[in-house]
């Protein structure tokens, strides 16, 4: 096991069981974990208590979703013996800095974070404590392990903000001069937003995904059936790759040298629409084989699978029940 | 140790630690948890989280606050033996059940509590999610026991309902037609309601209390300074006991024969207010006398006033426990 030296600084992520995970998940949040694992000490969580502010209707499929999800991180390379990998639900220690952060927070600045906001004026459901309580229970995610940094996609800046202001008022309340929860700082990576086999962004809730795992097969008969240039309605109607879902996905998987040949043959209707499709199939697959073998391994040992997320969650919980400590002293309730 | 029978009804109740408790506590509270603790599978706990939602500034004296008022509870005749006592904080149970009931509870019906708008309204500190919590950390109090009653002063009635609707809520979304957390009742008990030494009810917030362990020569020193009927100026004024502070004192510690011959001494002036105040010196001395023992001995004994805490708490960590996992299960998060 690699032992992180006291310098490297901490980067703390989570993710919602949503179950097994797409190419969107991969290019927009794990790709960058797995380039963060060799340079930061990372800890990386399975954010179910999340899943639940939102969706508590639908629960059985939650322990499978979970660990899915855990074999989707190790097929995308993701190492335990770098990484810290656990889950939220096991650390009741999240759940009592989040009762006591709570002491010390205004609800205006839950109130006023746009998810909450454009949840209650969505008003579908009525808006839960819990759901209000989301960014705090964020803060307490982050703060429990002192994490410096904090990857994250645009729309999740305002709740680092909150997690800032969130320690920034705990350590005036209680720090007596000595700050007890750093601010993490925002980790901006680059990291790409794919879009779906409708165009739209991938997403699980649109069924337009293809999945980590998808067997070559599906992969290739899901960019098949992938619409293209609505008015490339004939093989000898030229085409517009701007026009065309599939395009974005060549800019992401595709070298320019044959992207120049291939909107040159759309252009020209030299080439068909499955002629264009079929090196973005190849690259898809070549990207998706080394994580199926890998996830295979897993499958066939889900006990290794349960003794990483073991191993992974005791380690978090040692650093959590530090923290805890120094906070309930600082709180006065060390007795 | 007395082994409580699976039939006999749990009751829950806490108090906040605000220090040495005075006659207040005793006759609208503790009075009442000595008499059940007989007839009922008795919980008490310290409520220091709950301390925090309003008073985060003042933690100096929190631990200290904490024994004192357990050394006040034994005291006053709370047995051990038969009851069940502990601190809030040394539990991160409730806080976890108070995390998962969040997510299923609606923020309004937080908002709509009583003490919550009162706060609001009056605008002094910004409320904090804490306090809007404190009803549903509350409810995770009384529910992690599955206590059949609560034992409630008028102004807490309503908090137990948010209980009721918080279980019924939870039980409707994660129940499966079976009830896992029961609906509390609401234990209408007669408990008395203490003036203080200025007439207003006594509070320490008021600095016009008498404290369970008062010196026989402090409480009589309370006693002889207090106002009494501000229209009796000369002892040969006659006075009028229902303008008297003095008087509702009379009316829980004398008894009636002599209450007849003071009010009769009052009206016309044969005796003085030392006179009328005297029995009621005796009769408040001679009740702290037991409490000042019983407190003594633990006193000079503070290891086994913590074990008493450590075995209760362990007691009280063993029911919390198992409704914990039969909650994380419903919820499927059993894994």
């Amino acid at each position: 096991m690699k032992i992180q030296s006291r310098a490297t600084p901490r980067v703390l992520s989570g993710m919602r069981p949503t179950g097994a995970l797409h190419l969107g998940h991969y290019h927009g949040a794990l790709k960058n974990w797995v380039r963060l694992q060799s340079t930061h000490d990372c800890f990386f969580f399975v954010a179910d208590w999340h899943a639940l502010s939102t969706q508590h209707e639908r629960r059985d499929d939650l322990e499978k979703n979970v660990y899915d999800m855990v074999v989707d991180w190790l097929a995308a390379g993701i190492d335990p013996e770098q990484a810290t990998l656990f889950i939220q639900s096991r650390m009741p220690e999240h759940a009592e800095l989040f009762t006591l952060l709570a002491m010390s927070t205004p609800t205006a600045w839950l109130e006023r974070t746009p998810s909450y906001k454009a949840q209650t004026e969505a008003d579908r459901e009525p808006a839960t404590f819990g759901f209000l309580g989301y960014p705090l229970l964020q803060a307490a995610d982050i703060l429990i392990y002192k994490a410096g940094f904090v990857p994250v996609g645009e729309d999740q800046a305002a709740h680092v903000e909150v997690t800032r202001e969130v320690a920034r008022r705990f350590n005036r309340i209680y720090g007596a001069g000595q700050p007890i929860l750093p601010e993490p700082q925002e980790l901006l990576t680059e990291t790409s937003r794919l879009p779906g086999l409708d165009g739209r962004k991938m997403s699980k809730s649109y069924g337009n995904g293809i999945a980590m795992r998808d067997t070559p097969e599906a992969t290739a008969e899901k960019i098949r059936t992938m619409p293209t240039d609505p008015q490339r309605v004939r093989r000898s109607d030229a085409g517009d790759p701007a026009r065309c879902p599939v395009w974005p996905l060549h800019q992401l998987y595709t070298d320019e040298a044959t992207r120049l040949q291939l909107d040159e043959g759309c252009r020209t209707a030299g080439i068909g629409c499955l002629d264009c499709k079929q090196p973005l199939i190849e690259a898809i697959q070549r990207e998706q084989a080394p994580w199926r073998e890998r996830a295979d391994e897993y499958l066939n040992n889900p006990k290794q699978v349960h003794w990483i997320v073991e191993v992974g969650t005791e380690r978090a919980r040692a650093v959590a029940r530090k923290t805890l400590r120094e906070v309930r002293s600082a709180m006065g309730l060390n007795y």
